[in-house]
């Protein structure tokens, strides 16, 4: 772990882009599957794995679901619905209307807004396979109206027996409309392309291992995917009026993640540098996932110091964190300055597992720095827009000589006859 | 040409991927200025652009741009400036608010809305500069208030002295902030990691040719790109009513930008059907661009008969085109059943090159197919979000069990446990 003045550290993760040969097999996977369909899913699913399947049981059954209802316990469900209302309702707001702007010369300029047709979700298989991430991908989308939602998730992994009732559970309770049991690149190309089985879908959601990365990278343009995950961050910036315990908290519940999470303290208080060091030593010691927390900080984990919070300010802009939380006196006082992170938790109860999980904002965010230019995910990935311009015949020859002229400068005859012929004889009635 | 009915036509035509050979140039390109800078981008200009500068003279002088202004006509500044303020007004009504929603137990929820804070706009030589490009793209940065608009385009090509001076007249009159002249997958490199002369952007906008698309491909993640342009369509959507000559047109005013450009005919009516292919052959005989047109309409144009106008609207939602125009009796009465397609011009005098230069909505539009769940470019591709959660302690405390029932079902204990540690002893103040 880097100690010491934030001068002197850069936060330095490469995305994986992928060998040569993984990406050759992913090549080969989606190509396989585009021309073969169903075929080519059922052999990659039983060699990667395992599982012997016929076409006809690729999609999850009603049966299936109400069996794992009856498997998850009751206060889970509980408080997955719970976190589902939280998150419904916060994304509700994000949603916008169709616009139009009509002016008295006949001339209507406006949006169309509608939601994408058919959306496609990855869960990944074993220990990734979390069910406050299908409510997070799921719920943006079924808020902005997308009509059909389908699910692919591996058969079974690490020695399971078929898919996590939870995760079934948490898919149902958000609305999606079709869950398919196949995993790997071979899904994400299903959903791409379609198949006899899976029918193509316009945007693709959803963590996935290296080969579904690749696989969705692969496949856009095709369709439409979401940001690739990279690894995830957390800055905290306090100051000495910080409880110590609940800043070194907070950093482990990002550490704990995997080891390539980077938690980070930026301060200008020397007191609580030294008392989050010694917390986030007490602190990892009783984890269950100690080793991947401990990897994590040692790797990428950070206690840098300060002057000030304005110097605070400068490192957190330049990070660009994906989580950003600030326990300082004013809170408020900051977010203005604050340009540049995917979520923002103020306050000493804000602690980020209130955001992974429950008070509404979506967890799916920008990582790796890619703050500086992207978002949350929300309603607008769900809709597609359409310009509408109706023109009136009056409104058109007054701007047809202006039109005409940019046409002409740019070498586009044809862009100014279209103009002009409304107005030559025989087509001006 | 095909002719027939809709249901035995598919456009065909795959994006451009680029060779092994010129994406391995692409990553040679992008590694040496990464690591070289200025002195890279100096050394491939030489190269490519045959043209020798030192870093000194990357940057265009105020001095060029006033000397551009007095070599554009009146004329064509008039017309680029009431386009101008056009786009400008159209994307000024997109602008979107930051807001958040307080509740009585002292939550706060919100989403916080910034511009970018640096965009890079790449601007191709020779015959695919459009000064009105320059505008769709620059402008919706600016109302969306990006404080820092950095263009690069090559410095001469095709025999040219100089930049053209529409461009940088374009450039200048809707507020890029800088201009370089270098062009190809340099300068693309150039934005994405900075040298000494060229700051790195945040996203990098604006068409280019292969090596430019690869090069924009290869920098995604470091900063974010736009859409990549594929092969441009139209469809006109027309009934028995409609003017031949003004769909012919029309279409040809598509045929025209290039040979991968596709004009197509979707209507009912054998009679139009029949004109407008005399029309065609008629009005590109007399075009300047007359080849690329014959050839655009030969390879990827269509006149599609459809039993009635809702198999009309199918074939529309299939092809999913950057422009659709409707040239029926009541055009309003069929836009709620149009799901995809880029920009729809409605009624008999909203000619395409309305919107290509003049009205307002952005020319920047999903092509080959992506309308399917992709936008005009708009005032949201410059302005990420920030998710703003504030909890108050009570809150915290009434929803503490259910975050952590949630938590310990993913097998994240770390998450769990920051929530709890506020509530116990020492904590709990």
């Amino acid at each position: 772990m880097y100690k010491g003045p934030a001068s002197g550290f850069k936060l330095e993760r490469e995305s994986d882009y992928g060998s040569p040969a993984q990406n050759a097999a992913v090549a080969e996977i989606v190509s396989a599957v585009r021309s073969e369909g169903d075929a080519a899913l059922l052999r990659y699913t039983e060699a990667f794995d395992r599982v012997r399947l016929d076409a006809s049981q690729l999609r999850v059954t009603e049966a299936e679901i109400q069996a794992a209802y009856e498997r998850v316990e009751p206060e889970f469900l509980d408080a997955l619905r719970r976190a589902a209302a939280n998150v419904t309702a916060f994304h509700e707001k994000q949603k916008r209307q169709s616009w139009i702007d009509v002016q008295p010369d006949g001339t209507m300029l406006g949006m169309s807004l509608r939601p994408l047709a058919r959306v496609g979700l990855y869960v990944p298989g074993g220990k990734a396979a979390y069910p406050s991430s299908v409510l997070m991908n799921v719920l943006p989308a079924k808020v902005a109206g997308v009509p059909q939602i389908a699910m692919v998730t591996p058969p079974a992994t690490g020695g399971r027996e078929g898919i996590d009732p939870y995760i079934l559970v948490a898919a149902a309770e958000a609305g999606v409309t079709e869950m398919y049991r196949v995993g790997g690149a071979q899904a994400v190309a299903a959903l791409a392309y379609g198949t006899e089985s899976i029918p193509a879908v316009d945007k693709i959601c959803g963590p996935g291992n290296i080969y579904v990365a690749l696989a969705k990278r692969a496949v856009f343009g095709a369709v439409d995917i979401d940001s690739i995950a990279g690894p995830s961050e957390i800055v905290v910036l306090a100051d000495d009026g910080a409880d110590a315990r609940f800043v070194a908290a907070d950093m482990l519940s990002q550490a704990e993640h995997d080891e390539m999470a980077s938690a980070m303290l930026v301060t200008p208080s020397e007191r609580l540098a030294r008392e989050v060091e010694a917390e986030l030593a007490r602190q990892v010691a009783t984890l269950p996932r100690r080793e991947i927390a401990e990897r994590s900080l040692e790797q990428y984990g950070a206690i840098l110091t300060v002057s000030d919070l304005a110097e605070g300010i400068d490192v957190v802009n330049k990070l660009a964190p994906e989580h950003l939380e600030i326990m300082t006196e004013d809170p408020l006082e900051l977010l203005g300055r604050i340009e540049n992170a995917g979520a923002i938790f103020l306050g000493p109860y804000s602690s980020e597992p209130v955001g992974d999980y429950f008070a509404g904002p979506n967890h799916i965010l920008p990582t790796n720095g890619t703050a500086r230019f992207s978002s949350p995910l929300n309603v607008d990935d769900f809709v597609k827009k359409s310009s509408l311009i109706r023109y009136s015949r009056e409104a058109l020859r007054r701007d047809a000589a202006g039109i005409a002229s940019l046409a002409r400068h740019e070498g586009l005859e044809a862009h100014a006859r279209a103009v002009e012929i409304r107005f030559k004889e025989g087509g001006d009635q």
